[in-house]
């Protein structure tokens, strides 16, 4: 007997999220094992309240097309953590509904929520498959050589600061920048960042990451030692990095200062560094937050990143098909020289809170061999260019399911 | 007798400034009026610094054509304000270099520079053109329609907040964000960013400008009753709006607030209201400073603002070869349906330390006709898309004219 499908959204918005989804619809749609897709609006909790949408008029190649290119989350998101008590309720809506496979396309968090269902759901034999769609623009999901959006994320940053450099080098005085990227316990965007002065440019000279404990001492010296011999200072900064005691660099600045006011502020380290410098050195100082625009800009997206998303969701409709649940999909990294993945999958529990670091044996960013290896792992990740059905004035369509835009001319 | 000509370039970069330099080498090069084509390093500075390259190696299409997708100042920039006491040097300099004319590329400030040498070697007959070629991304130069950079810097932020829109939606819960844009006088960027709402879009529900009052209270009631109906409420705000007094707003934070360490902070008007609504409202907020990437973002370039900026530098070489001296080039918009523009020219006393501020009758920007006016003004200067030469890691080559970048593969 053929069951209805179920797709939800969660956690942080990336340019890719919607192409995933846009695979599970197109592969579910085709398959003769599904009925109705549906979509929840904002993940698990639009679940709870019943939030659900019949996502049959969006099946069509032109809109799925149009899916792809747009970014952040069509459904909405949440970050609701499940809890014990809501498993009951979130059963009685998917019978309601008659759903047969659940996917979830999240990160960590959501993964917890997959696993969560999935042990309920095989305990009470209700045999409801749910399956977990990687995202997320950090890439610290494990097992998976790296998440669908990262490579959107990365290639931004990568072009951005190739910008952002010429930008800053056109005055003869000394100055610094500091540029702030994603991250909070992670560096893979900020390796990115730095990508160019890993291939023998000469910035970013500085890029820090959480995974290094940051000597807020020595980076000040770093910076006025090579003040000494050049104009301009770049440094590619995570906004996670952290002390040899653990906190966060800035946290103090970040959580507890007040202006003439007495209003608390709330500032990046990028900020924080740059008074520091600015105190400490003197010199003209900028700071730059690269803020959503970083996880937003899908006119800046990998075409191999968008298409990978599209591919990790209809294989993991190929792998409901085939009776699989509790899992996440992930990608195989096959070859280098060419670059190729296959899809595969694993348990989600390997998955659930779990977060993958930049590697200890990168931590040498000096080292000539690990700049290798960082660029033979990033570079693939970047590559293409989507080419946006735009409307007349010229803007890249993006798909409106929740019809909260307004028409437009 | 043939003459050399020298090009400088000053003020703040954009997107287009290198173009304008390239269709001034194009057309110089081709010229049988004219010899050598130098460079000046660092506009007038390096011009007294006899910091004068020979651009003869830069004139093949191969490197016209990367220097026309090459963001920023690929001579450098400078900030000098002359005075009456460099104007014998600069003669001194020009003799020693035959330069016959020289092109000045940049807005209100580098035009008085114009001004002032013309005036100089009118009087003393020494026989040297000067000619001004406009660039800002401000658009804030009088006479001319519109000025090259703007285009891109308007497609920048048409397009960054039409992701950013997406990127705010996603969470069920009330959120405001508040983005800040370029413009410390006049509101033409922040008319950019607003373009999707005055289109019929929702978002962004607020646009601020400098030429409009800003009344902080009012704001934010507006804020709170726009809450009450809609989850997302995003302004689009200038960095240089005033109260009523002339006042910049949150001025007070941006020069004498300090942190818990007696740090003094240098925020934005965008963070400074971000504190306001946290405090006044308590809601959830962001605030988005768009910072330089406005305006070097070469991957968003308007192809119809690079294209005209060629062409500016261009009929800038027409006008050297028929004579003139102390003008600055300009665009006359001829017709709207199709856009059409003339090249022509003013006398640079009608710019110099001139500005063109968002005209009053623009100023009810919830008028239908107002908004009709600023989609025609403004669509057609961010049109099309350029096609840059990438390298083999994908990126667009720049070129390198200084050689400060070392060479990367």
């Amino acid at each position: 007997m053929k069951k209805n499908i179920l797709i939800g959204l969660s956690g942080g918005p990336s340019t890719a999220i919607n192409a995933s989804m846009a695979g599970v619809i197109r592969a579910a749609s085709a398959s003769s094992r599904f009925n109705t897709v549906y979509g929840a609006l904002h993940g698990i909790a639009g679940v709870l309240s019943r939030d659900i949408i019949d996502l049959s008029p969006y099946s069509s190649e032109e809109k799925l097309r149009l899916l792809i290119q747009t970014p952040a989350m069509a459904l909405g998101s949440c970050r609701k953590k499940l809890t014990a008590a809501d498993w009951p309720a979130i059963e009685q809506v998917f019978q309601d509904y008659d759903i047969g496979v659940f996917f979830y396309i999240g990160g960590n968090d959501s993964m917890d929520t997959v696993l969560q269902l999935d042990r309920y759901f095989k305990e009470n034999g209700s045999g409801v498959q749910v399956i977990g769609v990687p995202k997320t623009i950090d890439n610290d999901l494990p097992v998976t050589d790296h998440t669908p959006g990262f490579g959107s994320s990365a290639k931004y940053l990568y072009h951005t600061m190739h910008e952002i450099i010429r930008d800053s080098e056109i005055y003869p005085i000394k100055n610094v920048v500091v540029v702030e990227i994603m991250g909070r316990n992670s560096g893979w965007l900020t390796l990115a960042a730095g990508l160019e002065h890993f291939m023998g440019g000469v910035y970013p000279q500085i890029v820090a990451i959480p995974e290094i404990p940051f000597d807020e001492f020595g980076f000040l010296n770093q910076v006025k030692e090579l003040l000494k011999t050049e104009h301009t200072v770049i440094c590619a900064v995570s906004e996670g990095i952290r002390n040899h005691n653990g906190d966060y660099v800035g946290m103090e600045t970040k959580s507890g200062a007040v202006d003439t006011f007495g209003h608390t502020y709330l500032s990046g380290v990028g900020k924080y560094l740059e008074l520091q410098i600015a105190e400490k050195i003197g010199c003209k100082v900028r700071s730059i937050e690269l803020n959503v625009m970083q996880r937003c800009s899908a006119h800046l997206a990998s075409k191999t990143d968008l298409d990978e998303a599209v591919q990790i969701g209809e294989a993991a409709v190929s792998a409901a098909e085939a009776g699989a649940t509790g899992i996440m999909m992930v990608f195989e990294r096959t070859s280098n020289h060419p670059y190729a993945v296959r899809i595969a999958q694993t348990d989600v529990s390997n998955v659930a809170n779990l977060a993958k670091d930049v590697p200890e044996c990168w931590h040498d960013l000096s080292d000539q061999s690990v700049r290798d290896e960082i660029k033979q792992y990033l570079l693939p990740l970047m590559q293409g260019e989507l080419e946006p059905i735009r409307d007349k004035t010229g803007l890249p369509v993006f798909l409106d399911i929740r019809g909260i835009h307004s028409t437009r001319e």
